[in-house]
Formats: structure tokens, C-alpha cells, sequence
């Protein structure tokens, strides 16, 4: 058989940012003609693609750009789902589905899926404004979240005790019981439109104690097996029972009494799941592209073991980026930098990340150690 | 340190086929800024980096492009030297040097050069038309090669016997002796400008039998310790020989009696690496950055071993090119199908290649076969 989107074909992605970046650069392996969407002229995508500059959550922008392509994916939840949805009845095909991504937009519904669905996950109370946040002091300690638009860390706050109320966001959001957890975990899971299910290995994530960021991770975690199996499953119960096609990635708590909770999910490539570039058979790019063209899904194996750093900002710094450690990094076996292409830092931003592999796990430790303490992005 | 290459930098490439294409897929990760010149505006790099259309021979045009770039580099050996050498005058960076371009370019200077520097290659003489190769009878049989100007196996054809002399090259070119080899092999070997030298793991290659290019091969190849390292001792005798700042292919025959020979040289990123993507830590793309950026050399260790097919058109089929078997050779663990981006498909037109990995090397094998027969490039 031969496949339509080798000739005379468009797949568009709205947003383009680093995802989509990646996700261009295992592409060019398939020859697919890309499209994007971003309302940053100089987005990590710009310069390689055809891109177009205009507001993901705008109706018709997103219409007019979802019209000139045959299919249409996103790297960023926060588009407009109208437009998708009619794009859909138009005979576009958009991968994730519209209403998959409308209801991963809003915590509130992700978490009533999750509890009418029997998915394990923290214990929780809907809330509508601060004053209502303030009413459920007896749930402190708990994690205030915001319904829609948290993203990066942002919209999502620990509330510790009934003087920390005063901070409760005052608009549609929960409280979720704070989880005294072992570890944070992710899986990857992919689907096709044939309904053929794979999952990447179980990783491990550790978050940067301030800013709710992803700091590292390795892979594969350390986990007893009955645990990682059973993340594994909760994963594809989860896309299974979405009926979606593309990339989900599920980030979940392991508890100290070795219960497995899903924390979130996000519908497309995602920060836990960069490592898979060097070492896994098939990366999640690589994934995401097969499922949303209805191919095979690939291997997921571990070739090698891999850890993952975020290259983040430097405090303090804001400006023309520079990268002070490069080649000290580049020095070490092993060690894989990814720039996204983002001239301008500030504090906190996502400018990179460093993919480090090695047989040897202490020596992947070791080495992981070395590059977050050596590479940093600081202003010139 | 921080680098210059992250900001306000530009590297220029001539040429823009399949080799600059993977060149630029690599180079996202260090977000490098590429300029491309190529005669095709349609060549695979065109939609992927700033893209210049014109002729790589030409002095003007490769001076223009030459003067906005910061380094230049090469994926084909035919461009005007007389311009690089300028350039290198004003005061740019061009690796590989020009002047090893121009002794790679022909292949009489090339095999002057392995005599005077003392590296083993096949007995030859030079001919500088079609009745001087036939006064050579007595040297028969042997392959005559033109000097200049030959490509992926054209300008080098076998003479068997004196019946054969009537088809001899009438330009400058040369005859030399036929090798009755056990194995071709290929070392890639890469210098910075501080002279590290590091050498890619010997690979075995298997030609077609009539157009004379690189069908299939297979890495780690099968050979004893010994004249593994006697080839890797050769590529970086060459290298060194040569002062050259870049990657070089070395492609050599092993005798049945066990000798290793030169049979040729290429100063850039070549089809015997293009499984590193893959199967090493480092690919040979990211390896001749490293080198011409001055950065660091990778680690060339192998993770898994690898195999490559090379994706050649179908005779009989010229057009716009399909993929017949695509999704059946995707379906298999390890196989990672590269595409070259290019509209039509003609007889033995290098159309992508695909890589195979598995840790069993039977199994290798017997995907590599499966490869070769299930994926076709046809004309729709």
C-alpha cells in the first residue's frame, strides 16, 4: 500500500513550540509536509516549517489554518475546540478528537472522568471561587487548582493550612488532597485509529522543588514490578476508555503504601517521554506520528537506560540566550543537548533539554548530576 | 564558554541532497542556523533551511553564497574550490579545507596522495585518454575510473579483457588493478580543528552488482580484531595525513589473503553512516558539526548493532515517487525508514534508505532482507 501523506499532503499542528519542533525534526524521516500555527512570530517552529502567526483559541484563525491541511494535531491543549470540532464535520481529520482535548483542558472535567471512569487519583472537591476554597479548610492540607489554563507549573498551588486559604485562586477550580507520595511517575501511551495500543516504560520524574517543573527523570524507574505494571494498565485503560488517537501522557503519584494515582494527563508528546529520542527504539515523536496517520505503532523498547534534564532559564537572567557549559557537556559520552531555538530567555523558561544514556546506572546518575549543575542558560 | 554558533551564526552548506538534509535534521538540535545552495530548487534540503538556488561550480555564485555564511561545508565534493580557497582568504571558515576537496575530487590526485603517503591501495597507472587505458592490456583485468567528476557509480566501469579495452574512458582518469576481495568496509573517521580524531566502528558493505552502489550494510562488520584495527589505523593515518577538519569516509577492500587497501575517500558525511543515526551515540551528522564547529568529538561507541538499506528507485518506474510496502516494513521492531523528500523517483535514484537495529544478528539479517524485498519506490 501507498501511503497518502507522501505526496500531496498537509499535517498541521496547532502551536510551535519545542513539541512541535521535535515532532517536525522526526518528520522530515516520513517526508511530512508540516504546517503550524503560533502566535509567536519566532516560535521554535518558525524556521522550519510552513508557518503561520495567529491566536490558537481564536474560532476562525483556526478554521482558516485547519482548512488548508488534511490533518490537524496539537502540541498545546489550549486551542480553540470549536473550530476543531467543526473542522471535524468538515471531513478534517484532528487527532487528538476535539472533545479528548476539551476534556483535558479542564481539570475539573478530568477529574470527574477520572472518578466516573474508576481511575485511581487523589480525593477532591469542586470548587467555584476563593471564597468557596476558604469553606473547605477541614481538606487542608490539599493542592488548589485552577480549572482551565494552568500550564508549566502555572495555575496549580500547595495550600498547606487555613492561613495559606487567603491565597486560593478565586476562580473555577479543586482542591485535591495533598499526596504524600514516594514517587512521580509518567507513562506514554499511543493509539491508533485501528485501536492498536502500545506504552513506552515507566519513568520517574523529579520536580523542581519551587516551580512545579519537571527538573530531571530517568528511565526506567525504579519501581517494583506489580507497580509498574500497574501504572501500565491504569495508562491504557485510560486512552482506551477516550476512544483517542495520538499520544497520551499519563503523570501519576506513587504512595507511600504503594498505591499508584493519576495526578494528569496531556493528549500529545509530552516532557516525560524527551529521552525516548536516544533511547528507545521508536521515540514518542515518532509515536505521535504513527498513531495520528494510522500507521503501526512502533516499538517502544528501551535500548538503553536515559535520563532527561531541563534545561531551564537561570534566575536572574533574562535576555539574548547564552549557554554557558555547552561544550563541557558535549565532552561527556552520552550526553545529548536539544536547543529549542528560543532567542530570548528568562527565569524558569523551557530553552532545552539534555538527554543522558548509559549503560551503567550510577554512572547515568553521576553524569545526570554533572549536566544540571555544568549547562546553564543565562543572558549575554 | 559560551558559543557563537547560538546566536547570530550561519552555516552554510553546498549542496542540498539527502546528506545536507540529515545535516540540518541533526543540526535542529543545537539550533544552528543553515544556509543551503543547490542547483534544484526542489533538492530535499529546500523547505527544511534558508535556501539558495545555483550552481555549486560556479566561482560568483558559490562567493556570494560563501560571503553571508559564517563556516561552510560541503555534502558534495563537485563545488568550485578556486571560491572556497577566496573565502578562506577573507577570512571565513570552510571545512573541509579546500584544498582536500580538491585532491578528493580527483580520484588521480587521490591515489597519488595514498602512494606518496605510504597507505596500502590497489596497483594503478594513470591514462590520460581511451588509446593510452588501451596500450595497458597487459595490466587487465582492472577497473578503469575517471578522474573527475564520477558519482555514486558512475565514472568507474570493469575491464575484464582486452574484448572489454573498446568501452575505456576517453578523458584523464586511470586503471586500477582489479581487487579480488573478500569484503568492501567503511571507517568514518572525524578531526576538530585541535586535532581529536575519533573513528566510527569498522561497517561491511554490500554493492549492487551492476550500478555499483552501496546496497545494503551491516555494523559492527564481521572481521578479525586485527584488520579491524588495521582500517581504523588507516582512516586515522589518512585524516591526519591530510590535516582535514571534518568527516571522512574511507571506504577500503579486505583481501582474500587479508590485506586492507584504499579503495576511496569522501570528505563528508557518507551512505556507510547513515545507521549511526540510530545505532551509535553519536550519528556521523551531529559527529562533522561537532568537528567543523570545533566542538568536543562524540562518543562513536554503538548502542545496538545496525543495519542499512538503501532505497533506490524501481527500473522501470520513473514519476512521482511512491512507497509501496511502507507500512508493512513500519510494522517491524528496529525498522526506522528514512525518506529523502524528493517529488520523483527515477531507476536507482537514491530515495531514502532504511535502518534496521536489533541486538540478534540473525534477526538483523533476516529484517534487513524483508526490507530489501517489501519496500519499493514505484511511480504512481
Amino acid at each position: 500500500m501507498s501511503l497518502s501523506f507522501q505526496q500531496n499532503f498537509k499535517l498541521g499542528i496547532l502551536g510551535g513550540g519545542q513539541l512541535g519542533r521535535m515532532l517536525i525534526q522526526s518528520g522530515i524521516d516520513f517526508n511530512i509536509p508540516f504546517a503550524i500555527l503560533d502566535p509567536d512570530r519566532q516560535a521554535p517552529c518558525s524556521a522550519l516549517a510552513e508557518f503561520h502567526t495567529g491566536k490558537l483559541t481564536d474560532f476562525d484563525t483556526v478554521m482558516k489554518f485547519g482548512a488548508a491541511c488534511d490533518i490537524i494535531t496539537i502540541e498545546i491543549e489550549n486551542v480553540n475546540t470549536a473550530a476543531l470540532k467543526e473542522l471535524v464535520k468538515q471531513g478534517k481529520k484532528v487527532f487528538p478528537q476535539p472533545d479528548v482535548i476539551e476534556l483535558i483542558q479542564d481539570k475539573r472535567t478530568q477529574k470527574i472522568f477520572y472518578r466516573d471512569s474508576g481511575i485511581p487519583t487523589a480525593e477532591f472537591v469542586l470548587t467555584e471561587n476563593a471564597a468557596d476554597v476558604r469553606r473547605h479548610a477541614s481538606f487542608l492540607p490539599a493542592v488548589n487548582k485552577l480549572g482551565r489554563e494552568g500550564y508549566d507549573g502555572r495555575g496549580v498551588q500547595i495550600l498547606r493550612s487555613e492561613k495559606e486559604l487567603a491565597n486560593a485562586f478565586d476562580a473555577p477550580g479543586l482542591l485535591e488532597k495533598l499526596i504524600d507520595f514516594e514517587k512521580e511517575i509518567s507513562v506514554i501511551v499511543a493509539r491508533n485509529e485501528q485501536g492498536e495500543v502500545k506504552t513506552f516504560p515507566v519513568v520517574e520524574m523529579v520536580f523542581h522543588p519551587v516551580q512545579n517543573l519537571v527538573e530531571y527523570l530517568f528511565a526506567p524507574a525504579e519501581l517494583p514490578t506489580a507497580i509498574a505494571k500497574e501504572a501500565d494498565t491504569i495508562a491504557r485503560t485510560i486512552i482506551d476508555s477516550l476512544k483517542m488517537v495520538g499520544l497520551l501522557a499519563v503523570e501519576m503519584f506513587v504512595t507511600k503504601d504503594g498505591k499508584v494515582l493519576v495526578n494528569e494527563i496531556a493528549p500529545r508528546p509530552h516532557n516525560s517521554g524527551h529521552q525516548t529520542i536516544e533511547a528507545n527504539i521508536t521515540s514518542q515523536y515518532e509515536q505521535h506520528l504513527r498513531a495520528i496517520l494510522n500507521l503501526p505503532l512502533g516499538d517502544t523498547s528501551m535500548v538503553i537506560p536515559g535520563a532527561m534534564v531541563n534545561l531551564l532559564g537561570e534566575p536572574g537572567h533574562e535576555g539574548v540566550a547564552q549557554y554557558q557549559g555547552f561544550e563541557e557537556v558535549a565532552r561527556v559520552s552520552g550526553v545529548h543537548v536539544h536547543l529549542y531555538g528560543k532567542r530570548f530567555t528568562k527565569p524558569f523558561r523551557k530553552m532545552g533539554h539534555v538527554t543522558i544514556v548509559d549503560y551503567d546506572l550510577a554512572r547515568l546518575r553521576e553524569k545526570t548530576m554533572f549536566v544540571k549543575e555544568t549547562l546553564k542558560v543565562i543572558a549575554s
